[in-house]
């Protein structure tokens, strides 16, 4: 079952005028875990006092929730809120957000697109995982309204961005600073949709990178996933091999798959299994320079393309930067967003459901 | 007086084992706020309840400090901590960072450097100030020991840096997310030394900007000068004119001059004056697409660097790129920083003392 007892992510809702507070999805309702556990640190509107306590409690925790749901079930029945009482708030507090460009297809596909005369891949990208900071005040969740920028589109104009798009990714919730391993260190998983507009970042981003065209707005899930859930398959082999420092343990992967849809209809199946570099090597990497970590860091795997059209985790993609706009099932066509659009970007793991992160364009 | 009763910087300071809270630098004593006003705002250990209050209550208050020192010196100097008795500490707590690259010194000197076949300034550069996201998390206050990090240095290479830097900024406070103008929304500045991992920041930084090339540590000052402390001058002519997003109400420049000390010995004098975009429009550039701020974003000038070789903000600028080693006067040479060097940037404002922000490599 998508949300049963071996999902259970965890959230932040809230029911009428009561304050926000950290609950657990069970099927169609939210346990409070306030109530049902008898411990205040989930009475915060975040899920950072709990993430803090480490890698132990998470899994206790978890271990202690699965048994109420299983075996006290009538008592822990009366923590259940049905979802549709609740009102569903920005997970954790986010402390630095890294967004990284971890899909050879999606780095590939803009190369051919922008740098049509070179290699497709800039010679660092198979080396390390490429990256950088976004806007962590700008972070929101699931259902917050997205406003069209304005900014520079080109040289010496100013107005909304023309191309309006979506990167559909794969979220990673730092959970602990301390611990050794990827595992005592992030406690679980989100989707994220970090809203883009082409124009303005491409004009901009010389030489220093995304800014304005990224920072407006991030979308994530209402959902943390704790890892302890998410089911592992084999790793994809990286050519060269990497560096000591990225060396893996163990060679896993994540059995995710996206997908995206506008307005209703399905327009990309977005595969996370095939992603070139892995979210212990992002750890590994964005750590090896002796940078601190924080509770409630996010770090994001950068859009999410498979090899096929139909896998492309962003219009720039999906459209060939607006040259080959997508047919819709109304028989309209988008190269990028118009105002009105929805998008919802959902992931399944295995059997799990990991939610949904969705936004209006207004 | 440097630091007398027009001056007044705000920052946070422990006496023992007491508490960290905020005060307010005098002369060579710290005025205990808590003590002095009887308001337990300024009984935690970062300005950001206080300065979340607003333009109004920073006038307000500034006015009732001065008062105080001034009429009543005989109860007021009751609160006041020598500084030698007291440690200082990180003064807010950074929500957002992000450094510009403001001055057309120093983006046309790295032009020169790295692209000596092209135009200096990229295409962009002279219509909006150029900025990125940088990690809030690893910002430090003055006195914390450096870390020479490792990383990448080049294709295949991991090791130390060999290309340690510095760069010398001047960075703003945001006090306050509301308020319609630059003077209701930013409380103050402070110093900002952007240490850099050149070779790291060289191989990694194509397509997205700077990463863990500067994301090991960020160091500021403990002291954060009131904007309404700084006396203003006319500011510097814009070519082409800026789109009017980008325009001012008032043409003004920042009288404030660094120096840069290495191991004791002043290498440089960065005029601030000079810089060519202002903070005013780093502000209206950085929220133009509608992203939020948050009481503490901190962003800062990027490299300050005048027309003249011994007016340079970094190493890299100073030394041009290590192929012309300065010369010191204990006789050894610097291309870029050795371990157990000690790089202090101070400033002055007009009369005034923006105090110092100092890190030894280890």
């Amino acid at each position: 079952m998508s949300f049963g007892i071996d999902n259970l992510p965890y959230g932040v809702f809230s029911r009428g005028d009561e304050a926000p507070r950290v609950g657990v999805r069970f099927e169609d309702s939210v346990l409070d875990l306030t109530a049902a556990l008898h411990d205040e640190v989930f009475a915060t509107p975040s899920l950072n006092a709990f993430m803090a306590r480490g890698h132990r409690a998470w899994s206790e925790t978890r271990a202690l929730i699965r048994q109420k749901l299983s075996t006290d079930l009538a008592v822990t029945a009366t923590h259940l809120v049905p979802l549709d009482q609740v009102t569903l708030h920005l997970p954790f507090e986010v402390a630095d957000y890294v967004d990284f460009y971890c899909s050879i297809e999606h780095a590939s596909n803009l190369g051919r697109m922008f740098r049509p005369d070179e290699e497709p891949l800039k010679p660092n990208w198979r080396h390390l995982p490429v990256g950088y900071h976004g806007r962590a005040g700008t972070v929101v969740v699931s259902g917050t309204p997205v406003t069209r920028p304005h900014g520079q589109v080109r040289m010496g104009v100013f107005g909304p961005t023309a191309k309006l798009d979506i990167e559909a990714e794969l979220g990673f919730v730092v959970g602990s600073p301390d611990g050794a391993s990827f595992e005592e260190r992030v406690f679980g998983v989100t989707l994220v949709n970090d809203w883009s507009a082409r124009d303005i970042q491409a004009w901009e981003y010389v030489p220093l990178g995304p800014f304005l065209g990224k920072s407006f707005a991030t979308s994530i899930s209402p959902w943390v996933t704790p890892l302890e859930a998410l089911p592992r398959i084999p790793g994809r082999v990286q050519d060269p091999a990497p560096l000591d420092y990225l060396r893996r343990a163990e060679d896993w992967g994540l059995d995710v798959t996206l997908e995206v849809e506008l307005n209703g209809e399905i327009i990309s199946r977005p595969p996370y299994q095939g992603m070139y570099w892995t979210p212990d090597q992002m750890l590994a990497h964005m750590t090896v320079n002796g940078a601190t970590l924080r509770t409630g860091d996010l770090y994001a795997s950068g859009t999410i393309s498979g090899e096929q059209p139909d896998q492309r985790g962003s219009f720039i993609e999906l459209t060939w930067n607006g040259t080959e706009p997508i047919k819709l099932a109304d028989g309209t066509t988008r190269a990028f967003l118009e105002n009105g659009d929805t998008v919802t970007i959902r992931a399944t793991a295995g059997a799990l459901s990991l939610g949904e992160v969705s936004g209006t364009i207004r």
